[in-house]
């Protein structure tokens, strides 16, 4: 059986839509689409409002809420069965969010298991046969591994990667 | 620079002493070494008593304050100048250690970045040239690397592995 990593902020989660909510919140206006696309959501503010948003990130709950893809749960319930699936997620940046992380995933994945879950910092150590993920970064160091791009607002210019735009789309290619 | 993953619990941590801490504060009587050598903890104590020990674990700082093993800080610290080095432990199982973990990393060794944290479930996620590690079973998926097997009380009939007893011997062999 192949083991996947599937990523969770901006490929199972909409992370983004969260964190404009929260700027709304703050500074009183949402971002467009258009605002970010082709863009980190830190690049798309002013200048001075980007710090706010790792304030954000590090808050308790804040990962907690996420809305979460749609078929991504179906989808990732066949996945289960096909593939040795582990949900790996850079998340150590935010020590706040890793409760909120194994919650969440425990919410929606309750066919996963505990031992499906990695928290980690650097992708580096994490190898693969599979990976599905919205950073390119997160590919680079992978031996023999078969990528897909998730597709999300900062990642629309990469082009050297094969691209998945929605879970309907993960499902026809690896299921 | 070849990677290297270190364990957390009964590798650099020491979880077995604060468990029979909290196992004497909680039943009156603290395990003696005679009791826990060649045991898990759970198995030395009657079986009545073995459920209360992942309530321990479980328990929001019980993770934060173990003792660290001597000399442990000195030699991550030099083998951070030769290795890409991870420190990767399976916490998944108490997420309430989560942040506890990363505390702790960052109390003794602020000399790590967060980037090298990894909290998994189960090791097989994780590939490096060399891994030290308390537990058999997370070496038996490595390709090619070096493992060192660290001396706890429930390993001490494995045979199979080569061994380190402490940190001194680790800095022998690795650096």
């Amino acid at each position: 059986m192949k083991s996947l990593a599937i990523d969770m902020d901006e490929t199972m989660a909409d992370t983004v839509k969260e964190i404009n909510r929260w700027y709304e919140r703050e500074f009183g206006v949402a971002l467009s689409e258009e605002e970010l696309h082709g863009k980190e959501f830190r690049n798309a503010v002013p200048p001075g409002h980007s710090g706010m948003i790792k304030t954000f990130l590090n808050t308790p709950g804040f990962f907690r809420h996420l809305e979460i893809y749609p078929d991504a749960v179906e989808v990732v319930r066949e996945l289960n069965q096909k593939y040795k699936v582990f949900i790996v997620s850079a998340a150590m940046e935010f020590p706040n969010s890793l409760k909120d992380k194994t919650e969440w995933l425990g919410e929606y994945f309750p066919f996963l298991n505990w031992k499906q879950y990695c928290l980690c910092g650097d992708k580096s150590v994490v190898q693969t046969d599979l990976m599905i993920d919205d950073r390119t970064r997160n590919f680079t160091h992978l031996k023999d591994a078969k990528t897909y791009l998730y597709t999300a607002h900062h990642n629309v210019a990469e082009t050297a990667y094969e691209r998945v735009n929605n879970w309907k789309e993960v499902a026809e290619k690896l299921l």
